[in-house]
């Protein structure tokens, strides 16, 4: 199966769970086609300033994998640099957040599998 | 848990899957760290000229996401140009193939999850 990039949605969402500034999201998979394995695979576009407000996951685990930009992600109870090519997971009870610092997008990879 | 890019090992395979030619692949998660769900969470990138066989999925599916270059995906039956921005979803019991047409690596993020 084949999605081409020109078919899929970029869609904008203001102070994203709980943060504030603004993401830009382009959805890879949709649920159904998760096969009830996950719940989201995005390209996700972090605005300078943005933050990605703290939360916790339940009942599944997250993987970022950072594309381009710079910022700061929150890594439970500790804070960490993190730029292109760093990879943040956070599994299970854990809980992350993750603010631009830098003056591009962060561009990341986002996916959320059930545990 | 935060697994710095310098940290990362890339790793060379020749005549990947029975294809043939080079592909360098980044394991973004270890099969530990994928809790059982999944096998693979790579950056991949197949050389100019390069080919990844073609090979039939069992028990898993496989997603593609094309960050550069251009190549023809063989998604079962059908033959399909590929570029940056596209997702290529092979679900269990399906096969796929990905040539690089292109003059330059074809970069891709691939994810394998158990069916």
């Amino acid at each position: 199966m084949v999605k081409k990039f020109n078919t899929l949605e970029r869609v904008k969402r203001l102070d994203p769970i709980g943060g504030k500034g603004e993401l830009e999201s382009i959805a890879l998979l949709s649920p159904e086609e998760f096969k009830g394995k996950g719940r989201m695979f995005a390209h996700n576009f972090l605005k300078p300033g943005s933050t990605i407000g703290l939360h916790t996951h339940k009942g599944d685990f997250e993987i970022y994998y950072i594309l381009s930009g710079e910022g700061i992600f929150v890594d439970n109870d500790r804070e960490v640099q993190v730029s292109k090519g760093d990879v943040l997971i956070t599994y299970d009870g854990e809980s992350h957040s993750l603010k631009n610092t830098g003056d591009k997008d962060i561009e990341f990879l986002a996916c959320i599998i059930y545990s």
